[in-house]
């Protein structure tokens, strides 16, 4: 039975004003989820929006109108990532902050579901300019999170106020995606280290200043 | 009018006993070119075996027969490039040296032809393990051909001996392709000289020494 047939007793009568939460919220939620295992299971070159319907348990109309092609649903799923992207940390230092941000890095692109995901949809950047927007805003949305755990930093007088919190941040990233996507090496907390090291290490001689 | 045909003059009667730069090695030039073509055109999801069989003025046949798939088609194309990667800088100083590896690396990205080819590369590695593992060998081979620029930094003495010299190199790329692949921003001459920057800052402080 679909979730359509399910949920249409809380379906708004007037469309737009639908609830958070109600019908609406609830139909994305199983296409996205929906979405998310396929692109674990296959990677996004077999994204079927049938499949995808069939197993949220969505009428296909329903996923075909709203988001269109294989391409809509990896870009609407990248969009409710940012939305759900954790909070940063407070640990009191950079060192800290930039040690649970590694982790999280890690943790991430090491579980073997998120870790298929995030191949995947990088993958479906590739492919796609809309796709490549959404991956672009996504990672916009996560490394403006963690900004503060370099302004703070600086506030605290641990930093050069003129350091780029956003370089610093994509510096504690890169090495570990570079593995994970790129030369396709091991990941492991060994790399996490290292670049948490080389991030702190070439924060402090400058290298990251603003206005270069 | 095939290659095939007009290459079949040079054909060696026996087979495996071609000479380099025969027949079997213009039908492979011309097949890669073409496929090399097809990628920078409209990437891996939409590679098409018989579209490059047709470019390059090759049978069908030899081309299923010979690479089997579009997975096989960009696996054999890696395989090439990591043979034609270009040696290492040598201009007398780390500095000098990791400066012409990052102005190597963000030409390569920037171009319209060749930073769609690596997009489409690094895509169909994200959908195969059998491209995943020629991805990988294309740069154990970039960076096996330049980890001489840090080991002969280090026997001038401008560096610890236990550096790690495939660990400076990725840390040289690792921000370029992470704009260029992961965050999706613009990538710049700027980024090329912070990551420089970044790495000897990383380097001279320990922070890619052996045995960690």
């Amino acid at each position: 039975m679909e979730l359509e047939t399910h949920l249409s007793e809380s379906q708004s009568a007037v469309p737009g004003t639908v609830r958070p939460g109600g019908r609406t919220a609830k139909v994305r939620a199983a296409v996205l989820e929906a979405t998310e295992d396929a692109l674990a299971a296959a990677g996004f070159h077999t994204l079927n929006m049938d499949q995808v319907a069939a197993a949220a348990g969505v009428g296909k109309t329903t996923v075909y109108r709203r988001w269109g092609s294989p391409v809509g649903l990896v870009t609407d799923l990248l969009r409710d990532m940012a939305d759900r992207s954790l909070p940063a940390a407070d640990t009191g230092t950079l060192e800290g902050d930039l040690r649970a941000n590694a982790a999280l890095v890690l943790k991430t692109l090491t579980d073997p579901r998120m870790g298929a995901v995030f191949r995947a949809v990088i993958a479906a950047a590739a492919c796609d300019e809309e796709c490549a927007a959404a991956l672009h805003g996504f990672y916009r949305a996560r490394l403006t999170e963690w900004a503060p755990v370099v302004d703070r930093a600086a506030e605290r007088g641990e930093l050069d106020p003129g350091t780029d919190a956003l370089e610093v941040l994509r510096a504690v990233s890169a090495p570990l995606y570079y593995r994970f996507m790129i030369s396709r090496e091991p990941l492991t907390e060994a790399d996490a280290r290292r670049a948490v090291d080389a991030a702190l290490a070439a924060t402090r001689a400058g290298a990251y200043a603003t206005g270069d």
